[in-house]
C-alpha cells in the first residue's frame, strides 16, 4: 500500500485536483491519499489557511465574519464549479465553517486552530467528493476516528493508539482522503501540528498502515545536490538515506520539516518526493540504506547566521567534567548548539545567532568565567556552516584532501572543521562572506568537471 | 633573576655536580637552584629514589634497615669524595636517615614520603656544601621555610601563602640550593608532589620571585618536532608558546608533567629546557607568545590508544541537553574524554582506552540506551590522535588541505577531524596501524623538503 500526501499547491485549483485524480488512479496501491488546505495557484494568490486566519481574527475581534467567511466559501466554489460538483459541498463547506466560527472562543488558541485546519478537512470533503464523481470510489475519513493527539500545553504529537486506531485504513475498497495537519485529543478538542503540517499526518498514516511507501506530492521535481540559487544547475538527488537528508537538512534541502519524517523513520519505510506538474519525473527517494554509486558525495548544504562560543583554560583537557558543565550552562540559557570542536586547552561552541542576545551572551561570558575559572571566554560571529555529505564518503580515503583543496583555492580560510566517526558528514565552518564562493567550488570537486 | 631546576641524571655523581657548579657560576642571575636526588649515572645503575623506597620498605616490614641505610649513605660518600668534601656531610646526612627511619610509622604513606624526600633534602645540602666549598657563596633552604602544602587526603599543592613566603628567597648574597619534589603541611607534615616532582618545585620558586626566567636543565638538547623514534632526524624547537606546548603534550613530547609549569605560566614567566651535559645548546624556549618564523607548524605529535564512543539518535541535534547528559555519564564513570566530533544526529566521543573496562563499556552503553533512547551506541577501538600544532597555522589558508593531502597519499583513511577555532591545532583521528607512516608523511610535508 502507498499512502500519498498532496501539498498546498497541488490541491490549490480544480486543475491541480485533476492532477491528484489522475496520479492516485494510476497505481491502484495509492490507497490513502492525505491532503493539505487549498495553497496559492499563482504567486500573489492567499492560501486558504490565511483566508481562514482572517476570519478568525474577524471572529474574535467582532470584524466582518460574513464577508470573510464568503470568501473562504467562494476558493471552494471556484474549484468545485470547475470540477462539475454540484451545490451540495459547498453547503457543507458553509455549515461547517459557521459552526466553527460559532464555537466556543475561550481558548483563542484552540478557536484559531480550529478554523485554520478546517482548510484541510473541508478540502479532503471535496477531494473525496470529486473522486467519485468520476467513478473513483473514495471516502473522507475524519482526524476524528482515529487519530488521538497529546492534550495542551505540550505541543501536538500523535499518541501511541492513534498507530492502532488507524492501522486498518486503507483496507476497503475506498480510497481514504483524509485532511492533513491536524488530530483530536481524547476529550475531542482539534489541535494542529504545529511544525511539519500534513507531512507529519502522511507520515503517520503510512506508519500506522506499515505502508510500502509514502510519497510526497509537491511541486518540485527533486531534491537538489546544492542550492541552485548559488550553484547553476545542480544535479537532482534520485535517492537518498535518512541519514544523508538529516545532514543536509540545513538551509537549501528544507523539503521536510525535520519531525515529519519520524514515524516513517521507525519503521524503515521508504519516502518519495515527486512533482503533481510532473508526475514521470523520477523524484527523490529516502530510504534506510542505498546501494552505492560512483560519487562519494551526495549533497552539500551551506547555512550563514552561526556564532562561535571560544573557551580556553590551561590544563583543561585534565578537568573532569569542563566540558559537560559549560554545556550546562548553555543548556540554562535554553541555547542548542550544532558542533563542539576542540583542542587540549580550548573548546568552541558552535550556536546559532539567532538564539542569542547581548544579554544571553554577557550572563553566559561571566558564568564561564566565575564558575569554570577560563582564561578566555568570547564569543565570535557571521559563520557559515557548510556541510558535505554522502554514504558514500565512508572510507572515501583523499575526501577530505580534496574538499579542503577546493576551499583553499578560493583563498577562504577554513576556521573549523568537524568530522565525525560516522564519517557521512564533513562540516567546515568559514567565514559568512565566502560562503558562496566555496559552495560553488565544492560542487564543482565533487559533482561538475573540472575545467582547469 | 634566573631559577633553575637540575634534574636527576645532573646531579648523579661527582663529574655532573661540577657542570651544575660550572653551569650556575656562568650567569650571576642564577640566584635560585631546585635540585633533584642523584639519578641513574648509568642505564642500569639504581636512582637514590629507589634506593629509599626500598629502605622504607624494610622499615616498615622489620627488614635489613642498617645495610640499606649504608647503602644510601654510600652514594652520596662516593660524590662527596670525589668533589674532595670531608665527612661532615655525610654524617648529617646519614643522622637525618636514621631520624627519618625511627620516625611515626602509623601512617604509611607519608612514612615512605618523608623518606623519598630525603633524597632531594639531603642532595641539596650535599650541593650547598660543595658549592661553598669551591668559594661560590651558597645556602641550603629548607621546604620547611615557607613551601606549605595544603593537607591531606587532597592531592598535594603549594598553598597560596607560599608564594608569599617565599618571595624574597634568592635576594642576599647567596646562591640558594633548595631541595625539589616536597613541601610541609601547615601543622609542619612532610608531603611530596606526586606528580611533576622537582619540575613543581622550581616552578613555585621562580613564581614566587617573580623570575625572569626559569631554566630547566636535564639531558636532551630541545624538545624534537616530532618523535625521534619515528621520524629520522626531526628539527629541534627552538621556541614555542605554552599553547604550543599544550597542546603537543601527547606522546613525544612529555618533557614537562601538565601539571608542573602551572604557577609560571599564570605569570607568563619563560621557561627553558636545557641540556646540563651540552649547556651551550639554545635549547627549547616556551614562552606566552612569540613572533611568528617562516613556518607554521611547529610540532606534530601522535598517541596511540583512543577509543570512540558512537551514539547516533535521529532528531539529535533538536534536542536541547542531549550532548550535556552523554557527557554527564561518562563523568559518573570518572572517565576524561579528548574530543566530541559531532553530525547533525551523532556524536563521537574519543576517550583514552586505558579508561574502560569492558564493564565500563557495557554500563554506559546500557545507560545511553536507556536514558537517552539513542538509535546507535557502540564502542570503537585502536585508534590514534595526531596533532599538527603551530601559532602560524592561525590564518594559513592551505594548511588543512596540506595536511590531509599528505595524509591521503599514504592510503590510510582519516576517521576524525578536529579543528577548533583557535586555528592553533588540527586534530586526526587515524586507526593505529598506519600511525608511524602519517607521522612520516606529515613531517615530510611540514619539515622536510620533498623528494618527488
Amino acid at each position: 500500500m502507498i499512502v500519498c500526501k498532496f501539498g498546498g499547491t497541488s490541491v490549490a485549483s480544480a486543475e491541480q485536483i485533476k492532477k491528484v485524480a489522475n496520479i492516485v488512479k494510476s497505481n491502484p496501491d495509492r490507497k490513502i491519499v492525505a491532503v493539505s488546505a487549498p495553497g496559492k495557484r499563482y504567486s500573489e494568490d492567499i492560501k486558504v489557511t490565511d483566508l481562514l486566519i482572517d476570519l478568525a481574527n474577524s471572529a474574535l475581534n467582532n470584524g466582518d465574519v460574513a464577508g470573510k467567511l464568503a470568501n473562504v466559501v467562494n476558493r471552494y466554489k471556484d474549484i468545485t464549479d470547475e470540477l462539475g460538483l454540484d451545490q451540495t459541498i459547498c453547503d457543507v463547506i458553509a455549515k461547517d465553517l459557521q459552526e466553527r466560527v460559532n464555537s466556543d472562543k475561550s481558548n483563542k488558541v484552540l478557536f484559531i486552530d480550529n478554523l485554520k485546519a478546517s482548510g484541510e478537512d473541508n478540502n479532503a470533503k471535496l477531494i473525496a467528493a470529486y473522486f467519485n464523481s468520476i467513478g473513483m470510489k473514495a471516502k473522507y475519513v475524519s482526524p476524528k476516528d482515529g487519530l488521538v493527539v497529546n492534550d495542551l500545553p505540550e505541543r501536538t504529537m500523535a499518541l501511541p493508539e492513534a498507530y492502532e486506531n488507524l492501522k486498518d485504513l486503507g483496507k476497503g475498497d475506498e480510497i481514504v482522503v483524509f485532511p492533513g495537519f491536524f488530530g483530536y485529543t481524547k476529550s475531542g478538542t482539534l489541535r494542529t501540528f504545529d511544525r511539519g503540517g500534513s507531512d507529519i499526518t502522511g507520515s503517520i498514516l503510512a506508519a500506522a498502515v506499515k505502508a510500502d511507501l509514502y510519497e510526497n506530492f509537491t511541486d518540485v521535481d527533486c531534491v537538489f545536490s546544492a542550492n541552485p540559487t548559488v550553484v547553476n544547475d545542480p544535479v537532482g538527488i534520485t535517492e537518498l538515506t535518512y541519514r544523508e537528508m538529516r545532514e543536509l537538512s540545513y538551509s537549501g534541502f528544507s523539503v521536510f520539516h525535520d519531525e515529519a519524517l519520524m514515524p516513517v523513520y521507525r519503521l524503515g519505510i521508504p519516502v518519495t518526493i515527486k512533482n503533481t506538474n510532473n508526475p514521470s519525473a523520477p523524484g527523490t527517494k529516502i530510504v534506510p540504506t542505498r546501494p552505492l554509486n560512483g560519487r562519494p558525495v551526495t549533497g552539500i548544504s551551506a547555512d550563514s547566521g552561526f556564532s562561535i562560543l571560544y573557551v580556553s583554560k590551561y590544563l583543561m583537557n585534565r578537568e573532569i567534567g569542563f566540558g559537560r558543565k559549560l554545556l550546562q550552562i548553555i543548556e540554562e540559557e535554553h541555547i542548542s548548539y550544532e558542533h563542539t570542536p576542540s583542542g587540549l586547552d580550548d573548546i568552541s561552541v558552535i550556536i546559532r545567532s539567532n538564539q542569542l542576545t547581548p544579554e544571553a551572551e554577557d550572563r553566559i561570558i561571566k558564568r564561564v568565567k566565575d564558575e569554570l575559572h577560563a582564561d578566555d571566554v568570547h564569543f565570535r560571529h557571521g559563520f557559515t556552516l557548510i556541510v558535505i555529505v554522502g554514504e558514500g564518503m565512508r572510507n572515501n580515503t583523499g575526501l577530505a584532501a580534496r574538499a579542503t583543496s577546493a576551499i583553499s583555492r578560493t583563498g577562504a580560510n577554513i576556521e573549523m572543521i568537524n568530522q565525525g566517526s560516522s564519517e557521512v558528514s564533513l562540516v567546515f565552518g568559514v567565514m559568512q562572506h565566502s560562503e558562496n564562493q566555496i559552495l560553488r567550488a565544492l560542487y564543482e570537486e565533487f559533482f561538475a568537471p573540472i575545467t582547469v
